[in-house]
């Protein structure tokens, strides 16, 4: 059997029980490590709280050497440990897809991801759309595929859940002409990072899908000891000094709930200028007004 | 401190372990028990499990009696277990912003909800727009609002989770007139009750949000041990027999990647038939292929 299992946003003991008895059951634990990290365990720990080895697994190992992981799945319990969710933000469906073909039965343990426990902030989930994912800019590569869909979503009012970017063993473009297994340090993308090139989408767009003073929530270091949730304008977000990773960013959609505003004034700096954004932002997208039919368009 | 602890989807050991020490160490434990439930426990296999008695929350207590949840949790550790996620499909935002009113910490123990774990059906979290829901049709009320959301929805090419109504300690409206503390069985919806209310409102509204061809997957006991999946067009599976409670239907969109639709495959009768209703499908809302302007338009 593959067992697929979720570890939850940060602690070891983020693991649910029968996530836990079932690692200790296994022959051989994989951690999917390329994707995302604990943010309060590392390997060590965690092979000291399973009392198990733990197999790192790179993206290499993943998408090319899916048969070594899943040798001999069908007579014994193999684990593929994910942060978060094993069906979060990265999903694993091709390594499932190949089990199958195998014949080798699969079972999920769920647990938290960012997609659900972003909730936290205090906006209400089913009021947001599709996700992005925002991606480091290079000198030669700034795509800006996610624009559309944040139009798409704060045109229908909905909020946007931006997740963003991590590198981990990644190689320099001259390492990997070489063929140097040397890799850079993990970058994980900052809060003012995420917002600037929010904004210089936008100036080079123009077609506003948001503005610098759209309302949005950085979402700092979700489900861990020191979490801390921001509320503030994508400007001043731009310049704001969100710590240690992980961070997410979510921009507000029009269809902010009194209770949604209630809880994020928490967060903010000084509520009356944020309502302020929140309520120009809405009318951002609003259904233009209902015209009564000139007379004319009875006369025919 | 108030912790606000999730229990994941089905059995007592989905509590993470971090949860479950929180749990023993609370003075009281409250279960919110009226918009879930957990689907291989009930509060004595709870309590059992935890070492620790239960107190059952009805809706009653936790949206007019929170301050006798909240009593002493300034001085005491107060567990509050919501099934799945605390800031799943039902948040408990008002209960947090009355805890910090009295001046009590409050901490999150997050877990998988069907708002993340519905990714397990094979299609990726990131390409859902906003989440509905379904609520049981009574004689006198058939609510259609759902309609223009997932239209919004499907408009721009996105999955649609509906959530499906739980009816638990409901009064008949005989007995709540008469002030009779009596309630009714609770009540699931099952898939081919939400299928074939979702086609009373089509039929009504004949808008073509979506079609009896509409491929939709549905989603039965997420995370329990009878877990399983059906994939199917909106007619077939308003003659589903889905079996024990709970389910939830998805409804595909336009974005339909091609090892989405090989893993769905998985969960219907017929491979080719299925393609050919998803390509069917797939004609809504495109947009308008582009047509080159007529000489005319540079002629002024």
């Amino acid at each position: 059997m593959l067992y697929l299992i979720g570890l939850g946003l940060s602690y070891e003991s983020d693991i649910t029980v029968r996530g836990l008895e079932t690692v200790k059951k296994c022959k051989r634990v994989y951690l999917e490590a390329y994707t995302s990290i604990l943010m309060a365990a590392n390997k060590e720990s965690l092979e000291s709280f399973y009392g198990r080895e733990v197999i790192l697994a790179d993206r290499e190992l993943v998408e090319s050497g899916s048969d070594q992981i899943l040798a001999d799945a069908d007579k014994e319990d193999i684990a593929f440990l994910v942060v978060g969710d094993p069906f979060g933000a990265t999903t694993h469906t091709d390594l499932i897809i190949r089990a199958r073909e195998l014949g080798i039965k699969v079972e999920s343990i769920h647990n938290a991801s960012v997609m659900n426990a972003v909730g936290a902030c205090g906006l209400q989930l089913y009021q947001f759309g599709q996700t992005v994912s925002l991606v480091f800019f290079t000198d030669s590569w700034r795509p800006d595929s996610f624009y559309d869909k944040v139009m798409e979503n704060r045109k229908i009012g909905l909020h946007t859940l931006l997740l963003l970017d991590i590198k981990v063993k990644e190689q320099s473009h001259e390492n990997m002409a070489r063929g140097r297994l040397i890799y850079e340090p993990p970058r994980y993308m900052d809060i003012a990072t995420a917002a600037s090139q929010l904004l210089e989408i936008e100036e080079k767009r123009g077609e506003q899908a948001y503005t610098p003073d759209t309302p949005c929530v950085a979402v700092s270091r979700l489900g861990a000891p020191t979490q801390k949730f921001k509320a503030g304008t994508l400007k001043e977000l731009s310049e704001y000094d969100s710590g240690e990773p992980l961070h997410t960013l979510v921009m507000l959609g029009r269809q902010v709930h009194d209770l949604e505003l209630e809880y994020l004034y928490e967060f903010v700096d000084d509520r009356e200028a944020f309502k302020a954004f929140v309520e120009k932002d809405q009318e951002f997208f609003k259904p233009a007004p209902w015209v009564p039919p000139e007379e004319d368009d009875f006369s025919d």
